[in-house]
């Protein structure tokens, strides 16, 4: 097998979570992979901008966030080490898209191009497999947030972070915490002093 | 070919649109199906259950939703006909579920077991390609959704809404739509006439 980075390992064991591969199927896999590193608070991907990646973050930290009419942001999700992000919508209809995607830190991620991924799918059809479980768990994830942000006060959907993030409690700045709750900093400060005090 | 329900055409089309099938996989894809009819407002899943089954609706209309800790009810999603349903979460994890299923009129479905689901992919891996595709565009819908929540007007979402289920505008009673979008009856109700005196 060629030589290919180090971190190619761990998207390897995060494949493997779902599908087995053999080592010709995994020389195809890496063949088509290539890793970036960015620099803190790097803008990655711009709304407007036509999605053609998947990353897979090994290093740091990525957020994927929107932008609304008054200038306000809106966390969407946050991808540390070993998570996926990418513009869904953009990513399938090739339209441009409505996601930011900016690192939270000096981050690196392995790039799988979308033209790539056909190919993959063609040749190695266990990545569809591969593929819709980790969109099923993501579209959990995304239906849990909405019921939660139709139905859960601030605090409840604080501690649904919590429990989402671990990683990320201590990690993240308070305001980037509060744009994924939906409220303003000021409100996530004083809630979050009545969420510890109880 | 055995003799199937005329309705089973109707999937068959669904899911043509993004995969090819030969006469034998068309067979083995209705093998595992089967018809259910229900009542007008017949529960057909509590949340607190198990989810085995995945719906696809082939006659009136049935919709996803679940019940805050005060009783309000919030509509996570419609499925008219032509739409699949189901509760994804509890699907996979084979946990108790966090959705309730109902009609909103006397209404028949095709089943799909979830153990069926799996020989399926077994023995006719396209459809791992299929629910790949239909499991991204219901994400990319919920991921929408989830920005609309946080940040439009409600009388953007009622938009957003008609844009997505033209077909239920004039469907609907009112206090399912409202529940949609995340407001009262009464605040739709006023919104509504605003709306269209635009």
């Amino acid at each position: 097998m060629a030589k290919y980075p180090d971190s190619f390992q761990l998207i390897l064991q995060n494949v493997s979570r779902h599908i087995s591969l053999n080592a010709e199927e995994i020389e195809r896999f890496f063949s088509v992979l290539h890793v970036k590193k960015y620099k803190n608070k790097q803008l990655i991907l711009s709304e407007g901008e036509i999605c053609y990646n998947t990353w897979f973050v090994t290093k740091g930290c990525l957020r994927g966030y929107t932008t609304d009419q008054n200038g306000f942001e809106h966390v969407l999700s946050f991808a540390p080490v070993d998570w996926w992000i990418g513009d869904i919508y953009s990513l399938i209809s090739q339209k441009p898209g409505t996601l930011n995607i900016e690192t939270l830190e000096a981050s690196e991620a392995i790039l799988l191009h979308r033209e790539h991924q056909e190919l993959l799918y063609a040749d190695v059809p266990k990545f569809e497999r591969f593929f819709r479980i980790i969109i099923e768990k993501s579209l959990v994830h995304n239906q849990q947030r909405l019921i939660e942000n139709l139905s859960l006060s601030a605090e409840d959907r604080y501690e649904k972070f919590c429990l989402r993030y671990p990683q990320l409690v201590n990690y993240l700045p308070q305001k980037q915490i509060a744009s994924y709750i939906g409220v303003t900093p000021e409100f996530f400060s004083k809630m979050k002093s009545r969420f510890y005090k109880k």
